[in-house]
């Protein structure tokens, strides 16, 4: 089954073998078995068995939506209203959800991750990394995974997300148990291991015992830090050749100058860089200040924008608000936000076949409601999503 | 033909008749030839013809977005790329959305204003103020007028948004020419006369001669003023009785002093207050430094909410956006911001029958996807607007 996109205003491809040619005008696009099999100047397009008319409209990559917490139970829209009435975000909140999130039903937050996975897929998010992180027992973070894993390849064990109550006078106890018992249970269901690093939550040192052991299990680590101070977090993740390093607002220049070391190595062959991710609307929903990207682009940092969908710090999911306020807030050129909010997706999943548009690429494009993929950050809020095609398949 | 919208989450009604009771639990309502005819307890609901079932959602009023710039050719996206690369805004780069305007067909106008209107309409908005202002000729304000009356009874005569270059070196004559000749023809088209005072188009007393023309052509006075630096603007509008002045970050103590009083009249029965009306989405994309709406509200001024959607200092349409925006940035409480967008706007438009769902009201609603309201700032960017209701009549 081909499927070939025509009459498109502007193709944007951000094809890592055209790094001189991120876009294309008078462009078509043919997707075949799911991929990518054609692109090109438009008169020249190849049949096709199906025609889907662009209208003039700008073609995209799906987002790729590297960091969210969607399977939990509740909603903390009460939490929200009074930190916006002036009270400070502290990670303690946390606590309230796991506490609904372990009463619920399989069923219950089934519901509601498709529910929230569907609110993503409409505004454009093609690949969705989704943590746990709300259960904290061996058979709740099990299950948030076993959840997460039937809408998304891309899951993360993120046991040490905080220590919870009951552990609260023996937090040694609990890094052992996520390193034992629960990482056991849960490495068969995620890709990816996880540490929140925070004064709230977990110790560089803690943090990198957890992420070695989950390593020696065959996961991937990445790394919330940096959210609210400088704390070593990013340094960590570069050692241990970590997928991300997440939030990244504050970062020493040493840290800086050791995610752009990662990044050349990447370039020159060696491992995949260690990607800062930045999650602007974390910061739109707490007032916190937001992170410098134009510092860490200009140092040649790889740089991701995720979502950080969750009840508590933010609870959109809105990859296109979050390319806006990377235009408004971040320092970054359209162009730059919506590759960060694909390309480098992608990249901090370890994923070369998503992200871009490139022959061979997973046929997963967004087709806008707009000429120019600059709307997005013109255009903040409409829903400018017309068409979302996943593997080649139409989707919205 | 009546409907019952009943399995309502939350209905937010923000009646005017019932101030402490701007929304119910366990209620439904029900539309009845195009009004608001019964709102009350579920289970006593009486029976209609057709029924929704909200699924436990909230439902709002409708929108009432009373700013808008929607009939005009070309975008400026390449002005806002810059604008975001660090270069500073002025009222200049509307003379470039005049030329495309004045060089464009009907149908092309008309084509470009209805996409947007549905835009609008698809994120909440069932009423919708629209200006001229980029023709500035007697045609071509007339015909922008002309065509925004098609889409919506909303229309403000916008003649001076800037003196056009033909005008540079004789100002009093294009002054002569909006109150004269340019008034006679647009007064039949329009409800509602503007003024844009700025540095770099009207002062107080250009807008005074104008606005009082205008008034006594039968069209009721609204002013742009202290977007950019306090001008006098609020002053006049109460002065002349206007509807609303829009923008307002840079307001005097004694301009809010004067707004309060014109509030304070109207409650006591007196003539309409002057709304101040608020537009986040415009320091959004500009910027620019946010209004403080707690210091109007604490005055007890009428405050709205509008988006400005036009294609230079704003492009977005988003009511909802609007709204996040006020909770985050400009000192609302979700509710205030709501009420502000649906109510507020009603205000500045003089419109007692839209911007909320009390009896008698038009039956102008949306259902969220969302069960409580406070999700419109709570999931930034998300389109949470599931089903839009005009008249009762289901349009989205």
């Amino acid at each position: 089954m081909s499927t070939l996109i025509s009459n498109i205003g502007q193709l944007v491809t951000l094809d890592p073998a055209e790094p001189e040619r991120p876009m294309r005008s008078h462009a078509a696009l043919v997707i075949d078995d799911g991929r990518v099999a054609w692109v090109g100047d438009a008169a020249h397009a190849p049949a096709a068995d199906t025609r889907i008319d662009a209208d003039g409209a700008a073609v995209i990559p799906g987002f790729v939506d590297s960091h969210s917490h969607l399977v939990f139970a509740g909603d903390r829209v009460d939490e929200f209203e009074a930190r916006m009435a002036g009270r400070s975000y502290t990670a303690g909140g946390i606590r309230t959800t796991v506490a609904a999130t372990r009463a619920a039903t399989d069923d219950a937050l089934r519901a509601r991750l498709r529910h929230l996975v569907a609110q993503a897929r409409a505004q454009g998010t093609t690949t969705l990394e989704i943590k746990s992180g709300y259960g904290l027992t061996v058979a709740d973070e099990q299950r948030s995974l076993r959840l997460a894993r039937e809408v998304s390849p891309e899951t993360t064990f993120l046991g040490a997300h905080v220590v919870p109550g009951e552990y609260a006078d023996d937090r040694d106890a609990y890094v052992d148990l996520v390193c034992g018992d629960m990482l056991a249970a849960c490495a068969p269901h995620a890709r990816f291991i996880d540490v929140f690093i925070d004064s709230g939550a977990f110790t560089v040192d803690e943090a990198r015992r957890i992420l070695t052991a989950g390593r020696d299990a065959g996961l991937t680590p990445r790394v919330h830090a940096g959210q609210l101070e400088p704390d070593g977090g990013a340094a960590l993740a570069v050692e241990l050749g970590a997928a991300s390093v997440d939030h990244g607002t504050f970062l020493t220049g040493a840290d800086v100058d050791l995610l752009a070391a990662s990044a050349r190595a990447d370039a020159a062959g060696g491992p995949p860089a260690t990607v800062a991710t930045l999650l602007p609307l974390v910061e739109f929903a707490t007032r916190q200040p937001y992170p410098d990207a134009r510092r860490l682009l200009d140092a040649g940092v790889a740089v991701a924008l995720a979502s950080d969908g969750n009840p508590g710090s933010n609870f959109s999911t809105s990859m296109p608000l979050a390319v806006a306020l990377a235009v408004r807030e971040l320092g970054m050129t359209p162009l730059e936000a919506l590759a960060a909010a694909t390309r480098g997706g992608a990249r901090a999943l370890r994923r070369t076949d998503a992200g871009h548009l490139g022959v061979g690429a997973r046929g997963d494009a967004v087709i806008l409601d707009a000429p120019d993929h600059r709307f997005l950050a013109y255009q903040p809020g409409v829903p400018l999503v017309r068409q979302v095609l996943v593997a080649g398949e139409v989707a919205q």
